[in-house]
């Protein structure tokens, strides 16, 4: 059955979108009486008829609904430099979208090439991959921000960062953290966290982890972190 | 230091091909004298001096050798169905090699769009990886080949199967298997295995696994068990 994201779903009766509904009568051939999945992104999964339909215009009955669809039981946000390859990132929120991650923010630390980010073209990706998963659930995209910007925030919850230094400190993830808990990870750029943001992320409370034993590019290290979380978690 | 792939690396003294003695000079501006690292695919590990160099012509001298650098404690061989973008699975290559995996199978299934593969082609985006990741031990990528011919082939180890029909018999791969063994996973195409490819497998002796909770991509599915098999064996 086709899926819809509607993250302004409100009510049993919905319009979908100019694009959507012409996506729905043109493309997918979709016409009176046929059904289909909504996903509102807040872990509300739907399944509505199609009351009324025209090439601009597509009105949904909701028929069937279900609240906290793959609710999650624990909270991951990713904070990672932005790859100077920016397929790179979309591939990494597409595979965490797919395998479960609740926030991510762009990072744009002292030694990243990429410096800007198309935040809308980013969530696009998400939503695409929220839609082919069925993950009811559509993980935030934060603006992109710097490094330091970013260690001012207030965090609930484990503090990790991931960098390429020699560091007796640093743990497997498993050793540091308990289930069902938030867990902010920090992920570098390809030239990893310069010093100084190393120490400044220490001096805020983030614990050096290792993430196996090979040398991982800066998105496969923010994916095995993501397996990790939710490996730890199932 | 700059790397390069040497398989065929076989005494202290080696020239680089026309291709690598160019991009060696002329790309990376490399000089007499200059040290390089040298991977041979098996393990080897070894730092090298450039001893002689022109435009078409490098020649190195090992000045340091490692062996059984970075060696797996396990043996890991995803069999896969291509996927219909062939983009996902090179991606699928490129990341199962960044975080460790020693064979993989293109297998043509019932339900595959795409039934051929250029494997030259794969097999460079693994050598890539392998160089950019410094494993010194390079994957074998083999032949592609049907699905029940695949079968009829000998495997020593645990042999898992990832299918996306409901089946109560599905456990995860961590209650399957032990530590320190040989490993094999078996990844459907896009529209997953036929019933009778499951039939088959199930009768070889083949145990269905599932792959947490969310719906993943074939690509997503493959690393997915790569990450765990490699979790299982940290």
């Amino acid at each position: 059955m086709h899926i819809f994201y509607t993250p302004d779903l409100d009510s049993d009766v919905f319009t979908l979108s100019e694009e959507e509904s012409r996506h729905c009568s043109k493309v997918l051939r979709l016409s009176l009486g046929d059904h289909v999945h909504l996903i509102d992104g807040k872990g509300g999964l739907f399944e509505a008829e199609i009351s009324a339909i025209n090439k601009k215009n597509v009105q949904l009955k909701i028929v069937h609904k279900q609240s906290d669809f793959g609710k999650r039981n624990h909270h991951l946000h990713i904070a990672i430099a932005p790859t100077k390859n920016i397929d790179r990132l979309e591939w990494f929120l597409e595979k965490a979208t797919e395998i479960g991650i609740d926030e991510v923010t762009p990072i744009i630390c002292d030694r990243s090439e990429r410096r800007i980010v198309k935040e809308e073209r980013l969530d696009k990706v998400i939503t695409s991959a929220v839609k082919q998963s069925m993950t009811a659930y559509h993980p935030k995209l934060n603006p992109a921000i710097t490094f330091s910007e970013f260690l001012n925030q207030d965090f609930i919850g484990a503090r990790l960062i991931a960098h390429c230094m020699a560091d007796a400190a640093k743990q497997s993830i498993d050793k540091l953290v308990t289930p069902h808990q938030s867990y902010l990870i920090l992920i570098g750029p390809e030239g990893d966290f310069s010093p100084a943001e190393l120490a400044n992320a220490l001096e805020n409370g983030f614990n050096p982890v290792t993430l196996g034993n090979t040398r991982l590019r800066t998105e496969t290290a923010a994916l095995y972190a993501c397996f990790e979380i939710n490996y730890i978690n199932r």
